[in-house]
């Protein structure tokens, strides 16, 4: 691995992150064809049944051949989908050698790809920016080994760890800047989740706020408290309810006439069977669920070990037992130092 | 302000923080002595009842003589303490021009140092790095204008916001480096308050563990529930225990016998009037006192508006609602970030 590679495999990446939020279920992929350490074209995946971002480099170059090409994930070779496969096309056009970040992890490729390469005197290496790589199709590497969302775990809550006061008061814990950047997150999410009190009690209507494209909206809903003119059953997004299988038809039936998708899954006292959940929606080509609460639903999802990633925001405010979060105590100069895996966080409350 | 000033300054900043934790309830101040952009002496406050920094500086110089003297505190002018004041000497010597980051607060100073100075022709010049200068001696500044200690409220809990399990399981939330920090913190404060519950449940020896000097310890214990053989109560430091004017007159008896400081203290239902037991504590001579839990307690301080600074260890686990802190779901891969105040946490549970 030296500094070259490096750099072009950083605008593979860069390039691939262009299709955050467009290619889902797919993975985010670019590509830097190189010829005597000069850049000879790019290409990216754009949107989900647009070109692999290997065809797309390709298409954009006059003349591969004898070419390297730096990709973030290894070029697919399996037909069963809406493109052909990229290896052949490399091997046709005449590139000479491919650096791969990481392996495939489709059942379907996984070091196939880079066989065929192989087998056809493409010179392949594997493994530059390895990390980064993953951590950029996190959501994708869970989706194709597993079938079920990638689960993030997002709350807001005060320093003192309330996601709201002792009344049930939660506005404003965070910031306007963190909510923003939680809409942005919606916005490149494939569903969003809460629970059906959090319905009742703050009318969510869980969109991305104009910032982006609205998330699938899924509410977990046992015995069908969701009024019919709640926010998430707006125009704005598709909802999905999950319940019970014992809950009332005739709501059931109605919900479905307004477009409402609606899941029934085994329960256990009012509580939907989580795992069963996201094996719904993975099969809806749900790849990725941003879990927002309340508190009972996070609690569940931990329980049921089901979280892969915790996005938490955690806020300058001190509730203690007020009433209301206007009232907590804010702490000024805030700064935070990592001790081994501790954060010290230090604040002033004068 | 020049880039001279800010260095020489920041080099008195270095030699006051020598002081740290010797020279308490006295601020912590450093001097540097300077001729033609050359540094000709250095001096410090090394302990209570000893040389000033400024003195130590005069004293380690042949011939200051129209020379410059950067100190991080106003140089004081007043006579009912333990050493002369520096503000004749000062002048006496010949100095010509004193730098200093802040004014001292100390109502018996607060200007009249810099005014004295200036009457007998010496340059001052005010405020170079007065923020830092503010901090490091933020204890000396709270005690010597409110006479009550600066407080700090230490808490350790999980990444969900608790110090402990359901079962009361505390051991140990924060990772092994942290509680090094906190004994280290305990050998810099005066004083370090928990409520019974914590002696009955954890029994704390509430020391600094060898690292430095034992803070003196605070029990807040309206009904005397301490037990005579507590760790609170060995001979490694001093001990005194709040209570209310009602409790057992008997134990009073003993535990003075025992050495223990009995500071009996008006109380509303149970709960001791924390404001006075600061006042207390500041009659004392306790300028800084840690307040480490439990979490009653810790409200109590909060809600009462009495905390000045909190130190809170935010450690990577989830104890949900597991029995003990060992099944706790371990974050990995922590990375923090700040947006506006809030900060962004984010980690991995797979």
């Amino acid at each position: 691995m030296n500094n070259n590679d490096i750099k072009y495999m950083q605008l593979a990446l860069k390039l691939a992150k262009k299709g955050v939020g467009k290619v889902s279920p797919n993975p985010q992929v670019g590509c830097v064809i190189v010829r005597n350490n000069k850049i000879i074209a790019t290409g990216y995946h754009k949107h989900f049944g647009g070109s692999h971002a290997e065809i797309d480099a390709l298409n954009n170059c006059k003349n591969p051949e004898g070419a390297t090409m730096y990709v973030n994930l290894e070029p697919c070779c399996h037909y069963n989908k809406k493109t052909p496969p990229c290896v052949p096309e490399i091997i046709k056009l005449g590139i000479k050698k491919v650096v791969v970040a990481m392996k495939d992890p489709n059942p379907l490729v996984s070091g196939k790809g880079i066989k065929q390469l192989r087998v056809n005197n493409v010179k392949v290496e594997i493994g530059i920016l390895e990390e980064e790589a993953e951590k950029l199709n996190e959501t994708y590497i869970k989706y194709i080994t597993k079938k079920i969302p990638f689960v993030i775990l997002k709350l807001a809550f005060s320093i003192d760890g309330k996601t709201k006061t002792f009344t049930g008061d939660s506005k404003w814990i965070s910031s306007e800047s963190s909510r923003k950047i939680v809409h942005k997150l919606r916005s490149i999410t494939d569903a969003i989740l809460v629970g059906s009190n959090t319905v009742l009690v703050d009318n969510p209507s869980l969109t991305s706020h104009g910032i982006g494209k609205n998330p699938r909206r899924v509410v977990l809903d046992a015995n069908l408290e969701t009024p019919f003119n709640s926010n998430v059953l707006n125009n704005e997004a598709k909802t999905i309810i999950a319940t019970s299988k014992q809950s009332d038809r005739k709501k059931k039936e109605k919900l479905s006439n307004l477009g409402v998708k609606i899941l029934e899954l085994p329960d256990n006292n009012g509580f939907i069977d989580l795992k069963k959940l996201l094996v719904e929606l993975g099969k809806l080509e749900i790849s990725s669920l941003i879990v927002e609460g309340g508190e009972t639903v996070a609690r569940a999802f931990l329980k049921a070990r089901l979280v892969d990633k915790i996005n938490f925001f955690i806020c300058p405010k001190i509730i203690n037992n007020e009433k209301y979060v206007k009232d907590a105590i804010i702490v000024k100069n805030v700064s935070v130092k990592k001790i081994e895996n501790d954060l010290l966080y230090e604040g002033y409350l004068k």
